[in-house]
């Protein structure tokens, strides 16, 4: 029993040991690109041994799956999650922009969107990485349009609302993060405002 | 007087060499982004010496800074220059925009808006590739602008549409290049169109 309860604790310090690695990694792979993630640049900004993160990920890209996982799951708590809580239909659609706003106002990853970041860096390096970061995206438009579709019979297709929501935001985290832009998330609001309300 | 003709000779050959050699160098950016730009890299895909490209342009960075004019003035010669026939205010607005999707339709640069590309890969890299990739960006966005303001009275502002003009066309190269749509240019000349006639 004593040993059980031994393994427990084991396992549960390497998953917060992990996490906290994972948190690095996102932070990283956000501020300067996913190729940046190498075993030594990691090992010095997470104070951990270089051989550690070998064994434990054991290849630079399996490394960078686990971080392109581990940033999906914050965005899914910061922008998807937030807004089930709110009643379906047009609410939700409009709770869910709001959190997405809310995302790139409060820098939640450094470097901005770690998303937009990893399609750009990816998309002419095909491999599991770009994979699983075109999945991502596709997930996300999908959401996108099941929600415009719930949000009631539109002048527009769902698909197409899709799209310019997505457009407006990408815009949104572009303007912040080349140009220093602040007012990009209230020009977003403006834009997501009228064409809702012009649409739904 | 045969000195001089020989001298001229020799300069006219070497902007050709110069012109080819960025045209490869803009190729490799798009695709592989800037800093794949390394002079045995491009030395290679241009079959030309290494020092012979040492010579010419010194530094990483100095290649990348010619690199970033070169693709300026393609796009500028393929979505600036063609609108400028057009007559000015509504007219010229729309035929940049439609100059603007043939550019994206035709796969001007071969792995998508050389712009976009390297305005995200450089967004954490202060410098002087930064500094202008911002002062393009920012003039194409002054550019829409003044072509929205000269398209006549909206009842959204220029700036406003300015912004939301470009995150279509942003969006647009992105979903083309990485989820490889071909209905973006499409879904992108949709939402031009709505939102110009109905707020200019």
């Amino acid at each position: 029993m004593s040993n059980g309860a031994t393994t427990d604790q084991r396992r549960a310090r390497g998953d917060r040991t992990r996490q906290s690695i994972l948190g690095i990694a996102v932070d990283l792979g956000s501020r300067e690109g996913l190729e940046a993630l190498t075993f030594g640049r990691l090992a010095s900004d997470a104070a951990v041994s270089k051989s550690g993160l070998f064994a434990h990920f054991g290849s630079k890209e399996n490394l960078q799956l686990a971080t392109v996982e581990a940033a999906r799951e914050v965005f899914i708590a910061e922008v998807v999650d937030a807004a089930t809580q709110v009643e379906p239909g047009l609410p939700r659609l409009r709770a869910t922009l709001e959190a997405w706003l809310s995302y790139f106002r409060r820098d939640v990853f450094p470097g901005g969107c770690f998303f937009q970041a990893a399609s750009l860096e990816f998309d002419g390096r095909p491999g599991p990485v770009q994979d699983r970061v075109i999945e991502i995206m596709r997930e996300w438009l999908a959401l996108l349009e099941a929600l415009a579709r719930a949000a009631g019979p539109s002048a527009v297709s769902p698909e197409q609302l899709a799209f310019e929501l997505n457009a407006i935001g990408m815009a949104t985290n572009w303007q912040r993060q080349l140009l220093g832009d602040d007012r990009a998330v209230e020009r977003a609001a403006e834009a997501f405002d009228r064409l809702i309300s012009r649409s739904i």
